[in-house]
C-alpha cells in the first residue's frame, strides 16, 4: 500500500485577522514540509478564523477570503512548498462552489480549500451546517453539495468539515467514493467530556467508511468559545493512531500505508447520497517507500485538568486577541474572586495581574488577610482602597436602606475597579460563578462589572474542586499551591451585611448545583424534579429565581463554555416572560380569572 | 356567492402566560360572537405568545401549550361558542402535526389549531421556518409539511403562516387546493416601511392564490420586538377591504363574498408542492343572505407618528409585562433623555415617571433648567441629587485624570440612580441613541446602564425629528408641546469637562448618520463609502469606533428595534475580531508580516 505523511495543523487563528492567520498556515505549512509531510490539512475557517457571525454577510470581508486564500497559494508556490498539498478552511461563496439548487446567488459559505502547485485547484463547502446549541451556521451559511476527492501521491483522499461527521451520510459518501483517506478540518468547541464522544464517533466514521480518519481542530479562545484542540487520526479499523495535546497549538505529523487509488483517473462525476463526487488528481504517483516517523499519542487530560486549561486559554486569548495586556479584578478573599486570581496569573503572568481589595465596615479581617496571602503565593499586585468615605456621600445623597444598601457597597467597588480600569488600561474581569449567574445573586454594575467572566460557566461546586485540584497540582509539580487554604475551607459571604452568609438566601451549593444542572442542562420540569427527590418548596424558589433573573444574564459579559448548555449562545430565552414551572404538571382547565402578573422583579 | 363573516383578533399576549392569553383568546371570540362572526383568527403563536425562543425546548411547556388549546376548546363549547370556528397559533409538537421525514419525534412546531364544536379538529404547522434578521426559527422548530383546508359555511379557507407567504410556494398551493380565502396569522415585527411591504405582499399573494386573504397581526411589545398589529383584508384580485389601526388591540369584523367550495367532501388528502392537503369540513352550508355590517379602514400613521408609537408601546409592553409600575431615567437636560421621558409619560402615565437630576461642577445651567422645563411641562416627577461630594469622595481614593475621570462622573450618577431604583422599585431607562450606541459614545456602567432602552434603535438625527414632531403633534391637538425648545435647538454635549461638544469626538450627527446607515446597515465597505462621496479619513475613524464597541452592545439593556438591522438579534458579531475594513479594495499578497494587534481597547 502506497505510504503517505500527513501533518495536521492544529492551530489557533484570531478572527478576522486574514494576513495573521495567512501567515500562520504558512509558517505551519513549511515546519511540516521540512518535516516531509505530502498532505497538510489545517482546522474549518482557518484562514478567517471561527465563528465568524454575521461577518460573512459582509461582501468584503468574504472578498479578502478568497482573495487571500489564492495569494497563499501563489505564496506557497513561490516559495517551493507547490508540491505538498494543504487542505485549508476558509470563507467563499456560492457562485464558486457547487451549492444547492435555490440557494441565493453569491451566499457565503463555511468551505475548505485545496492549495497545490501555487493555486486554489479544488474546494468544498460543509454540507451539514451547525445550527443547534452555540451555532447558527444555517443564519450565516448555505450549504454545498459536493464531495471532493483529491488525489495525492497516488491516494484517494475525501473532505468532510466538521459537523458533517456528526450527522449520517458523508462517510458513507467517502466509502462510496473509495477514498483512502478522509480527512476532518473542524472548529469545534470545547466542553466537559467531548473528547471521549470525539473519538468515538471519529472511529466509527472510520469504520463506517472503511477508511483512515485524520480530524483535525482549531486551538484557542473566541468570545465565550475555547477550542481544545485534540487533534487525531484512526485507522480504518478505528483504532487510535496519533493524537495532538488538549489546549496547545501543534504539528501533528503521521505516516500512514493506505490502499492505493483504484477509481480510472480522471473519473466522471459521480454522484452519492445527493453529494456530486468531483475528483482533482494533485499526484498520481506513489512516494518511495521510506522508514515512518515516530508519532504523537498525547494522553487527554483528566476532567478538572481540562476545565482548568479551558478556562486559563479562553481567559488568555480573549485578553491579547482584544489587545489588552493586563487583567483587574476585586479580590474579596473569598473562593470566586480568589480562583480568577490563580487562572489570571497562569494564563497571563502574575506581573499582569491586579487585584483590588475594597474593604468596608462589614468585611471580615481574614476576607483582608486571604487576599493579601493570594497576592504573596502569586505574586500578583494588591491594592486596597477602602470605601467607607464612599459608601458614606452616598448615604448623604439617597436614602436607602436594605437590599439597595448592600447593592450599593458592591456597586461603588465596581466604580472603583472601573476607574482603575480607565486609568491604567487593565480589562476587568467579572469573578462570578455559574450557580450565582443561574439564581441572580449578583450584583448587576457591582460584581457583575467586566469585559469578561472566566467563570459564568463554572458551577460554584465545580469552583471549589478547580481550586483544590489547582492546589494539588501545584504540591505534585513541587510548587507553592496559589490559594490560601482558608479561602477553600471558609464559608461562602458576600459580606454586604455583618454576619452575612449565601445559606441565607440560597439553598447549600451541593443541592442548588443539583437543581440547576436538572433545570438549566437538562430543561426537566418542576414535577420531574420533585419526583426525582428535591423538596418541593426549594424546586419551585431555584426555578423562580433562575427564570427572573434572565435580564441580568443578558447584561453580563461572555466567559468560556465548558459545560454542554452555558449561559450565553446556548439558552436564549426571552427576558419578558409569564412562564413558571408548575408543582402539579396538568394546568387547571382555562378561565376567565387572570393569572398573577410577572413577578415585581427587581432591577437588582 | 356564499357570504362570510371573519373577525381578525389583533390581540397583545404575553409570552408564556397561557392561561391569560388563553383567556384574552376567549374573550376575543365571545365579542367576535357577539358581532356575529362565522370565523375567527388570531395571531401566530397567540396563545403562548411570540417569540417564545428557547422555551420551544422546554417539554413541560410544549404539554402546557397543548393542554391549554385543548382546553379552550372544550370551554368555547361549554360556552355556547362552539359553532364559530376559531384559528389560533399556539406550541405544538412534531407527533401532532405530519412533520418532514427525519424531522425528530416530538419536536416543537410552530402551529395553528382549529377549535370547532368544543374541539381541536385540525392544525397545520408553519412550512417556511424564519432564520434571519431577529428570527431563529430553525434552531427552534421543525417545519410542517400539510396544507389544512377547513371548509367553513361552505367556504374553503386554507392557511399560511406568517413567512409562509414571504416564501413562495403556500399561495400557489392554496390556488391549486381551490381555497376560497387564505387566512395568514402573524408574528410580524414592526420596524420602519414594513407596512407598505406587508399591503403589496399580501396584495400579491391574494392574486397569485386567485383567492380573498385575511393576515392578522400581533400587537405589543416582547423585549426588543414591537408587534404593530396592521391586519387587513384584501379580496381575491388584491384590493384592499379592511385594515386594522397600527399598535393597539383591535378586532377586525369584515364580511367577504367567497366562492362556495367545489372539492368534493370529503376529498381524499391531495399533494401540492411537497405540502400534503388535508381538508376539514366543518360546516358545509351556506350561512343565509344577510346585511354586510360596516367594516374599518384604518389609515396607516405616517413615519415618525408610527415610529413614535413603537416605541411608546415597546416601554409600556415591557414595563407592564415584567411587573413593574414606574421608570427612573437620568435627566440632563439633553435631547435624549428628555425625549425618553416625554415617550415615558404617554407610556405609563407621568404619575409613573421619575427622572434625577445630577448636576456636577460641569453642568451647565441649562441642563438643570431645560430638565426643569420638562418635570414641569410633563408632570413628571424630578429629583435633583448633586454629585460633586461623590466624586470628591472617589477621587481621595483613587488618581484619575481624563476619560477616567468623565467616566467617573456618568457611574456616579448611574450608582445613584440604581440605589433609587432598588429602594422604590422603579426600572432605569438608559437614554442613548443608536448613533452613540454604533460608536460607543458612552459610559458602560454610567449612562449605559438601565434595563430598558427605549431608544437603542434610533440615529441621533431622528432623535430630533421624533421630539419636533411629539412637539408639533401636541400643537395639533391644542396641548402643551412636552419637550423644551431649548433642548431641541441646543448643540449635544456629554457635560463631562468644561465646554465639551459631541462634535469634539465625532462628525456631526447629520453625516455620522449617513455613514452609519451603509456601513452597519447595508454593510457597505469602506472603499464603497469613500466612492459614495464621504471622506476617507472620517470613514475609516467611524468604522474603527463601529468596529471596537462591540463589547459595549453586548452588555446593553435591550429596546424597541424600529429599523431594518437593530443592534440586538439583527446584527451578531464577535467581539474578539481583527477585521477591519481597508479602504484599498484589494488585499496585500500574503506575507510573513504581522497584523498590528487588534485595540488597544478601552474598557470605558
Amino acid at each position: 500500500m502506497p505510504q503517505l505523511r500527513i501533518a495536521l495543523g492544529q492551530i489557533n487563528p484570531t478572527v478576522g485577522a486574514l494576513e495573521d492567520n495567512s501567515a500562520l498556515i504558512f509558517a505551519t505549512v513549511k515546519d511540516a514540509a521540512s518535516r516531509g509531510a505530502h498532505l497538510v490539512v489545517l482546522p474549518e475557517m482557518a484562514l478567517t478564523g471561527y465563528p465568524i457571525e454575521d461577518l460573512a454577510f459582509r461582501p468584503s470581508f468574504v472578498d479578502a477570503s478568497r482573495e487571500t486564500v489564492s495569494a497563499l497559494a501563489r505564496q506557497l508556490g513561490h516559495e517551493g512548498l507547490g508540491q505538498v498539498a494543504v487542505v485549508t478552511g476558509f470563507l467563499d461563496r456560492a457562485d464558486a462552489c457547487v451549492s444547492r439548487p435555490g440557494a441565493p446567488k453569491g451566499s457565503p459559505q463555511n468551505a475548505v480549500a485545496v492549495l497545490y502547485a501555487g493555486e486554489v485547484v479544488a474546494r468544498q463547502a460543509k454540507h451539514h451546517l451547525w445550527n443547534y446549541g452555540v451555532g447558527d451556521e444555517i443564519r450565516n451559511f448555505v450549504p454545498g453539495d459536493a464531495l471532493t476527492v483529491i488525489q495525492v501521491r497516488g491516494v484517494d483522499v475525501a473532505i468532510a468539515i466538521c459537523e458533517d461527521i456528526w450527522q449520517d451520510g458523508p462517510s458513507d459518501a467517502a466509502d462510496a467514493a473509495e477514498a483512502g483517506l478522509l480527512i476532518v478540518p473542524n472548529g469545534s468547541p470545547y466542553e466537559r467530556n467531548k473528547d471521549d464522544d470525539r473519538f468515538d464517533l471519529c472511529s466509527r466514521r472510520a469504520r463506517e467508511g472503511a477508511c483512515a480518519l485524520a480530524y483535525v481542530n482549531l486551538v484557542g479562545g473566541q468570545d465565550e468559545l475555547v477550542f481544545d484542540g485534540d487533534s487525531l487520526v484512526v485507522d480504518a479499523q478505528g483504532a487510535l493512531v496519533a493524537r495532538s495535546p488538549q489546549f496547545v497549538p501543534d504539528l501533528l505529523v503521521v505516516d500512514l500505508e493506505l490502499p492505493a487509488a483504484t477509481a480510472p483517473m480522471p473519473d466522471p462525476d459521480t454522484s452519492f447520497d445527493g453529494l456530486t463526487v468531483q475528483r482533482f488528481v494533485l499526484d498520481d504517483q506513489p512516494v518511495a517507500a521510506y522508514e515512518p516517523t515516530l508519532t504523537t499519542l498525547a494522553e487527554p487530560l483528566d476532567d478538572l485538568a481540562e476545565v482548568y486549561a479551558a478556562l486559563v486559554l479562553g481567559l488568555r486569548d480573549y485578553v491579547r486577541k482584544n489587545g489588552f495586556r493586563s487583567v483587574l479584578m476585586g479580590l474579596s478573599g473569598g473562593i470566586d474572586s480568589t480562583l480568577v486570581g490563580a487562572i489570571a496569573c497562569d494564563a497571563l503572568g502574575a506581573e499582569n495581574v491586579f487585584g483590588v481589595s475594597n474593604p468596608s465596615e462589614w468585611s471580615t479581617e481574614h476576607s483582608k488577610t486571604d487576599a493579601a496571602e493570594l497576592a504573596r503565593r502569586t505574586g500578583l499586585t494588591l491594592e486596597t482602597v477602602p470605601i467607607a468615605a464612599m459608601v458614606d456621600a452616598f448615604r448623604k445623597a439617597v436614602d436607602v436602606d436594605g437590599l439597595a444598601e448592600e447593592n450599593l457597597q458592591a456597586r461603588i467597588r465596581a466604580v472603583v475597579w472601573m476607574a482603575l480600569s480607565n486609568q491604567h488600561g487593565h480589562l476587568v474581569l467579572a469573578c462570578g460563578n455559574k450557580s450565582e449567574l443561574a439564581v441572580g445573586y449578583s450584583t448587576i454594575y457591582g460584581d457583575a462589572v467586566g469585559g469578561f467572566a472566566p467563570l459564568m460557566d463554572v458551577p460554584k461546586t465545580l469552583v471549589w474542586q478547580l481550586a483544590q485540584w489547582r492546589n494539588a497540582d501545584a504540591a505534585r509539580r513541587g510548587r507553592q499551591p496559589p490559594i490560601p487554604e482558608n479561602t477553600i475551607s471558609k464559608p461562602p459571604s458576600a459580606e454586604l451585611r455583618p454576619g452575612q452568609l449565601d445559606t441565607d438566601s440560597l439553598p447549600a451549593y451541593e443541592l442548588l448545583d443539583d437543581i440547576l444542572d436538572d433545570y438549566v442542562e437538562q430543561d426537566r420540569s418542576a414535577p420531574e424534579l420533585v419526583e426525582q427527590g428535591f423538596d418541593a418548596e426549594t424546586v419551585e424558589r431555584v426555578v423562580a429565581l433562575v427564570d427572573r433573573a434572565e435580564y441580568k444574564r443578558r447584561q453580563y459579559p461572555p466567559g468560556p463554555k465548558i459545560s454542554a448548555r452555558n449561559f450565553g449562545r446556548d439558552r436564549r430565552l426571552p427576558i419578558t416572560s409569564a412562564w413558571r414551572e408548575r408543582l402539579v404538571a396538568t394546568p387547571p382547565a382555562a378561565s376567565h380569572e387572570r393569572m398573577p402578573p410577572p413577578g415585581p422583579t427587581s432591577s437588582t
